[in-house]
Order: structure tokens, then C-alpha cells, then sequence
């Protein structure tokens, strides 16, 4: 079995095949360039396909998706909305070969618990915090989709409410991303977050403050989501927290007093240790795996 | 297959004895009395089991558990903490009598989910709000129970943080249980809930202020948890829910702002239909169902 494994992001198209002991087989990267065009982006994952000799095709996709056929809801990145993406590409694939199409997050979540961090594990929670943040969620040794595909948006969790919450890109207000996503923190402090976290880290009572504060609501997010899983394994990753070890070090220090205590005796917060394979090892196992049929 | 369900409450002892299709073959019920010691509920529940026929004993308990083994944590309403109760209970059981011990909430969510108004679904929130507030959570058409029996604890996320948070009896700050919980709203106003809500209900400003502030609070909770599982049937139930119609219109109203709209579209806000005997179809259900065995 030669799974092939897509993480289709807004500036690369990244493939790998893996056996079914997820070892690498072959691996291939490029731009996704412009246009974006839908149906042309099909019919190039459709060329890897057939070029790499997948047996089946797992897509993890920086996308709201709508349902279990792939078609997505909204995906900033690729700047699509409506795409019946999964019908475009299955047109273009051989009948009976095996497709799943994921939300990328879901797919990194799911690689990290089958062969990284969480490996063996069968209810974690995967945060990851870069220019947005997303969530994967694992319950009884099975990856949580949803009823529509839109499982783990822990970045659309509301940690503030009321006329003085932060709009998000999404529409409403008061997100978790809308305080913490790279993007929002550079645009509202301008500067990068790793120099408001040096800055944080070497004392500045100014930045120490703007960084408890949205630790704090880092670490609401995650105790709340703690709360009700329930999992074994927190598994944070992201350019943001690759890049603020302070935040991460006030964020689950605070944690302490956000999730419930049983809830964390049973605990381990770590690193994801796939990085960037995480997405392409996930999708490519959750599309051959006999656990969990999407 | 006689499996016999049990509701272990602060209050009463309930149980009864359903067959493979949920039909209520035979029912008991008697007050939990004093003094609440373990072993001898647990000699009572052993003698309810021989004379009611039962096949296999499951048993809903208003607890925090700490294991699959039925060891409690902690207990209010039955003064217990570190009972070894699944422990007690299989010593006066026979051997190879199946044997499962959950959260009753956990129990009652199960109920709903396989006999009651979220038949047939895959993925659920049951959220009960009475004296304390809990939550039972299904994913892919299985209960959620965590990695140490604690899942679904949306009670004690947590909706305010920060020095003026309310203390809630679990030790921490700011659970929604300390807002909303019923002896907590009844202890802080003076007043029972449905008094409150009919205040707001015939537009008293202060009570009306004071009840949209609270829905909001709920509203955000649920909305949050929506936001990481997307499931397609929210059950709403418990006492307190069930004697503030005003409230649950408040809050449902609310929720549109406070869950991703993705996240609503496939969602339908229902009440639990099975009343006081979802806990025991579910607790029944749980210990004889192939498709969970905790």
C-alpha cells in the first residue's frame, strides 16, 4: 500500500507517499502559485497521483470544509468559498481509488497521534498557533470530524464577548484567534511575537502584562477544551509557539488554574515532534485506515 | 438480556431493568438514606441486581470519577471522595458479571443518544443544568468518557477569570456551575430560577439584565464546546433548564453569536426526551453495548 499524503496550504502544495508503517516513501513539494483556480489545483494533485503510484489520496486542506465530500465552506488561504473541491478531484481520479479530503489541522493532529507526540494515545487535543489557530481532537482512538467536517475550532472559541471584543476575519467576535493568531498580534502590537516574547521573557513589565493576559486566554481556551475531553495528551504546536517559549511557559502555568484539576492529573502537554510531515502522514493514514472511515 | 441501569443520586437509588431493545422490563427506586457508606449502597446495589434478574449492572453515579474502574474522586452530593466504589461493588457481584460504572451525566447523555432525542446521531452534546451542571459528549457514535472518566465536565469551564471570578465549590474560579448551577443562583438572588425567569419573562429591567447576562454566559459555554466537537444535536435538559423557558430563549438566542456559524448550520437545539429514566437506559446500554467498553 502506497499512501500518498497532501497538505494543500495558501503558499505550498506538499505530498509524500508512505507505507503502511507510515516510513516515507517519496516526497514532493511546489508553490500552489496563481490562480488559484479550483480546478486546475485538482488536476495537478490528480499528475501527483499518478506520478507517485498512490494507492490512495488523504488531502488535508487549510479549509472549513462542509461535509465528508470535501467541499469547502471557506478557506482564506486559497481564497475559495463554495468549492466542491472533493468532486473536482474525484472526477479526476480513477473510480475505486480511495480519497479523503480533511481540514489540515484535523490531518497534523491525526499524524501526531498515529506515529509522533501522541502515538498511542486515544483522546487527545492538538493546538496549533501560527498565523491562525486550529485544533485536532482524537476521542476513543479515533479522530473527531464532526457532523459537518468543522470539529476543532478552537480557534473560534470565544474568549471575550461583548461590545469590546476583538472582531475576527470569521465574522464574529471575541475569538481565541482574534487575540492570539500571528497575524492579529503583529498587526495590533506591531511587532513579530517572538520579540514581544524576548521582550516578555527579559522583563519588560509592559510586554509581561500584554503576555500574561493573553496566556491567560491561551490557557482559558485550552482548560475549557480540557474540560470536556478529557484527553491524555496536549500537543501544541505552531509558528507562534515554536517562536514564544514564554507565552507557552505563562500559558500552561495558567492552565493550572483554567482546566479542572482531575482533568489534569491524567495529562502531558508536549511539543508535536512531526512538524511539518505531521499533515502529510495524517492525511494519508486517516484515508487507509480501517479505524476511522470519514 | 436483562441488563439493569442504576441512577446513584445525592437523593435516590434508582433502577431498572431494560432488554436489548430498551424496553423497561422491571423499575425500583428508594431513598439513598444514612449514613452514605459505600460499602453499604454497595451491598444494596448487589442485592437489587440478584433480585431484579440482572445480566449485567450499569451505573450512572453524580460523581467525579477517576478511572474505568468506578473509583470515585469525589462525591458532593454523596459525601465520598477516594471511594474505590467499582471495587466494593465487583467483590459482592458475581465474577463474570459485566460490570461498568460512569458519570450519571455521561450515563444520561447515552440515554438520549441511543433511546431519546439524539437517536441515531453520531455526534452530541447533552448539557444538563440543575443544581450542578454537567455534560456528556458522543463522537462518532460513541461516548466520550476521557482518559480518566472526566470528560464532559462543561460545569467547571471556566466563562470568568481574573480576581472578581465567582468561587465555585470545586476549589477554582469562574465555572459556569458557580453562575448558573442552581443552588447557586437560588443562594446569590434570593429567589428560585423560575421565579427569575418569569421576572424576566413579564420584563422586569433588573431581572432581565441580570438573565441575559447569565444565557450569555451559557450561551458562550455551549457555543465553545459546539466550536470544537460541530455536533449535529445539542440536548438541553435539567431542572433548572426545564423552569426557565425564558432563560433557554435567551441563551439559544445567543448562541448564534457565540458559535461558529459553520458549526450551527447542521445543528438542531433539542430537549431530552427521556426524563429521569435516560440515565438508566443509558447506564444499561453502556455496559452491554459492543460498540463502547470502557
Amino acid at each position: 500500500m502506497r499512501s500518498l499524503g497532501i497538505d494543500l496550504g495558501g503558499t505550498h502544495l506538499r505530498a509524500a507517499v508512505f507505507d503502511a508503517d507510515h516510513v516515507k516513501l517519496a516526497e514532493h513539494r511546489e508553490l500552489v502559485g496563481e490562480p488559484r483556480d479550483p480546478e486546475r489545483i485538482a488536476a495537478r494533485v490528480a499528475e501527483l497521483a499518478t506520478q507517485l503510484g498512490a494507492d490512495a489520496v488523504g488531502i488535508g486542506i487549510a479549509a472549513m470544509l462542509r461535509d465528508a465530500r470535501g467541499t469547502v465552506a471557506s478557506s482564506p488561504h486559497l481564497r475559495w468559498r463554495d468549492v466542491p473541491f472533493g468532486e473536482l478531484l474525484a472526477a479526476r481520479l480513477p473510480r475505486d481509488l480511495p480519497l479523503g479530503i480533511y481540514n489540515d489541522v484535523n490531518a497534523i493532529a491525526w499524524g501526531e497521534t498515529r506515529a509522533g507526540a501522541a502515538r498511542g494515545c486515544r483522546d487527545v487535543l492538538a493546538v496549533y498557533v501560527g498565523t491562525g489557530i486550529g485544533a485536532g481532537v482524537v476521542t476513543n482512538g479515533e479522530l473527531v470530524a464532526g457532523a459537518s467536517q468543522t470539529a476543532g475550532e478552537l480557534g473560534h472559541t470565544k474568549v471575550r464577548w461583548g461590545d469590546d471584543a476583538e472582531p475576527c476575519a470569521c465574522g464574529q467576535r471575541g475569538c481565541l484567534e482574534a487575540y492570539l493568531g500571528g497575524s492579529y498580534l503583529e498587526r495590533r502590537y506591531g511587532a513579530l511575537a517572538s520579540e514581544l516574547d524576548a521582550a516578555a521573557a527579559a522583563g519588560d513589565p509592559d510586554a509581561l502584562a500584554r503576555w500574561t493576559e493573553l496566556a491567560t486566554l491561551l490557557a482559558v481556551a485550552l482548560g475549557n477544551a480540557i474540560a470536556v475531553l478529557n484527553p491524555e495528551r496536549l500537543v501544541l504546536g505552531g509558528g507562534v509557539l515554536a517562536r514564544c517559549p514564554m507565552l507557552v511557559e505563562l500559558a500552561t502555568a495558567a492552565l493550572e488554574i483554567a482546566a479542572p484539576r482531575a482533568s489534569l492529573e491524567h495529562l502531558a502537554v508536549v511539543t508535536g515532534e512531526l512538524g511539518d510531515d505531521a499533515g502529510l502522514v495524517g492525511a494519508a493514514d486517516l484515508v487507509t485506515s480501517t479505524r476511522r472511515k470519514p
